[in-house]
């Protein structure tokens, strides 16, 4: 037992064993920082993560007169108002307490708790069986195995703008080109398919939709999903009420998919890391080759804790239908007070979400000359007001930024009225003629 | 909430979007399979499980007279005799109960989880801090990020023969060559440092020890690692008492290490995926870079369970010594009922393990004519006895097999007998001259 492995770092000159008894020592001893320059790999290096890149770079000093209000993570449960519900909770305790859940489980996740996902999100116009289920660490593992087993280097992938900044991160380190396609705030979000249209050449291996879309808070229509697929329509919830929730998997007649996600957000237990692929295949496009390529890789780390598997049948049933409603109209709420308030805001213009956790707001930048961009932006404005907000820059999306929405209301409310504060002291109208440029 | 990401296989030919208002089709289509041609990505058609591509190839169909035990998983679950303490199973309750940890943790796991982790292994000569720590799902991702961080495509890694699959599997999949260097049987297991030595070149990024070893069980004595670095000596525990435990990285005054564990093995939970990095540095050979590109590499997928991190500290300090020390004696027990038993055995040459839950035992081939290697061996003690042990090809060590001893004592003699029955009735004695070869 508590095998442990040792990974030794080599020196980077050639080296070799001396005396009789042996002892790894360098060839050659020159200097010795000649001897140990080691350097991370070229793929850790191309490891980027681009929030983390702006918001390090970022002096978020608050203003020690108020209260810090972060709006920046897209976690539901730090501000503790969001609590998953007991339910989850006792399934996870029985699954201990049952003891049947200790071992390694296959690499692609217990047949049952994947029978227990296909049954919760098989629809009519989109079957799903066990075998159309791999369970992952998390919705991040998911995507990185959907694209590590669709994308070889060289080619390239479309992905959205503003988009989740996870696709490129992970995209960039194995080498794959990441090519942006524009969202249309003025449209809701709509993918701009002409744009997308553009971008599409000879080595793109596939196209990433995010819906609801995470920075905007959007849900595609049934008709704009068509518009990218061909197919039929089915819901699976988790958007307002009153908007219409299509899974583009059960839109596609021809087009296969593969679904990624996870009891993150909709259980509200992001840290559990349990996701899942949904292989959505169709007409035997994808086949046997991808679906053994995808358990091939599963194999490299293993994925979910066994204790969330040993649960997650018991997660998917019993989980009161009132929990996701009350978390949902909490969520719409805040989102109708953001709007409402930041749009009589100068200078703002906030987008209207229809489901997810977030709300985008665009900033006029023309109107506020003492800032550069939206960095500069949200950075004064935790200087000033205590509100953090994340730059949109880093979703691709400058001049803007983005508000999550799972906070208690009586902090939305706060945080919108210091925000109003911030831009009715920064706000510059626009000028009568265009003298004033000599000034 | 309950952001979805559609991965969208997109066709193998450039794409168009006709009409309108547009909708993804080919641009010319050709037959219908052409367009659709899929191949999963070099990646994941690299990725091979050698344990796998040997088993799945094996003709298991046991003696139906027999009930079947089988000795082939690494599982220390998987006969109920051997559970986790009871205080492993009351601290990951409590950290449900206390709703503390369903949030994201920092990609390298809590603070405080890697504080817990540091003090349990630091020692005077190997001290760590909880900056030394990065948490991962389960020792596998521990080794993958390890490889990641280290190696680039075209570099080779140094590997123990025989050795777990996976080195070769995560270093294969990433581009890196593998070089095997050979554990010597007769020396119980000590690396062939001439042979090592040879295996070196330019392109070697790093050496891995298995230290205790899966698949031989053995333990590196403090002057055999000596031997390999130089150094002081401290012991971290799980090997059988009277047996020498130093840790590597203790015994490093010059190299620096990564050692990778987790909770699996001594804890006996390994489907909870809890693993971690202990990054031992020597003269800032690693720096800041090394410990950099791990965080990086951490944020491509994040990493452990956040209950089971949240559990962490309780289960290192508060789990009673008793709990270790019977699991060891137990696999003790087992591995000199095990050795005793098939030393006996005509043609079998056990090797008395030292540690961990594993022992290997080589097969006198000449004298089992019969059989044309340890897969043909292994497959027809299945036919026969019903008796399941994994064929060492799958550690790249043909003409043994291991057997894994975390079985009840009553299953580990009838195992042990069955065994026996079944080389007596195909064990050759050597001949007396070489005429026997015109039979």
């Amino acid at each position: 037992m508590d095998t442990q492995a040792f990974v030794v770092q080599m020196k980077s000159k050639p080296l070799t064993l001396s005396g009789k008894a042996g002892g790894l020592i360098p060839a050659k001893p020159r200097s010795r920082r000649r001897r140990w320059e080691v350097k991370p790999s070229e793929m850790s290096r191309n490891t980027l993560n681009p929030i983390r890149a702006i918001v390090d770079g970022m002096k978020l000093i608050p203003n020690p007169a108020k209260p810090m209000i972060s709006l920046s993570i897209g976690d539901p449960t730090v501000f503790g108002n969001l609590p998953t519900d007991a339910a989850v909770l006792q399934a996870m305790k029985d699954a201990i307490d049952s003891q049947r859940f200790n071992g390694y489980a296959p690499s692609v996740g217990y047949l049952r708790s994947r029978q227990a996902v296909a049954n919760f999100y098989s629809r009519p116009e989109a079957p799903l069986e066990a075998e159309d289920v791999i369970l992952t660490s998390g919705c991040s593992q998911a995507i990185e195995l959907s694209i590590s087993v669709l994308c070889n280097p060289g080619d390239n992938i479309l992905v959205p703008r503003p988009g989740f900044s996870l696709y490129k991160t992970l995209a960039v380190s194995m080498g794959v080109e990441v090519k942006l396609y524009d969202l249309l705030p003025e449209k809701s979000w709509e993918i701009d398919l002409q744009h997308l249209e553009s971008l599409v050449d000879e080595r793109t291996s596939c196209l990433i939709v995010t819906n609801p879309s995470n920075p905007c808070g959007s849900v595609f229509s049934r008709e704009h999903l068509q518009d990218i697929l061909t197919g039929e329509l089915s819901s699976d919830g988790a958007v307002f009420p009153g908007c219409n929730s299509p899974s583009l998997a059960s839109l596609s007649s021809e087009v296969p998919v593969l679904a990624c996600g996870g009891l993150a957000k909709r259980w509200l237990v992001p840290g559990w890391r349990m996701g899942w692929i949904l292989i959505h295949d169709r007409n035997r496009v994808f086949g046997s080759e991808i679906r053994q390529g995808l358990v091939r890789l599963s194999q490299r780390i293993l994925g979910a804790c066994t204790v969330v598997q040993g649960a997650l049948e018991s997660i998917l049933n019993n989980t009161p239908p009132g929990f996701y409603s009350s978390t949902i109209s909490c969520l719409q709420s805040n989102a109708e007070i953001c709007f409402s308030e930041l749009s009589a805001v100068p200078g703002l213009h906030p987008v209207m979400p229809s489901g997810a956790m977030y709300l985008m707001v665009g900033i006029e930048m023309d109107h506020f000359p003492e800032f550069q961009n939206d960095v500069d932006f949200t950075e004064r404005l935790v200087t000033e007001q205590s509100v953090f907000c994340l730059p949109a820059s880093a979703f691709e999306f400058p001049d803007f930024f983005r508000v999550v929405l799972t906070v208690p209301e009586e902090l939305m409310r706060e945080a919108c009225g210091r925000i109003r504060d911030f831009c009715r002291a920064w706000y510059r109208p626009p000028s009568c003629d265009g003298n004033d440029l000599d000034q």
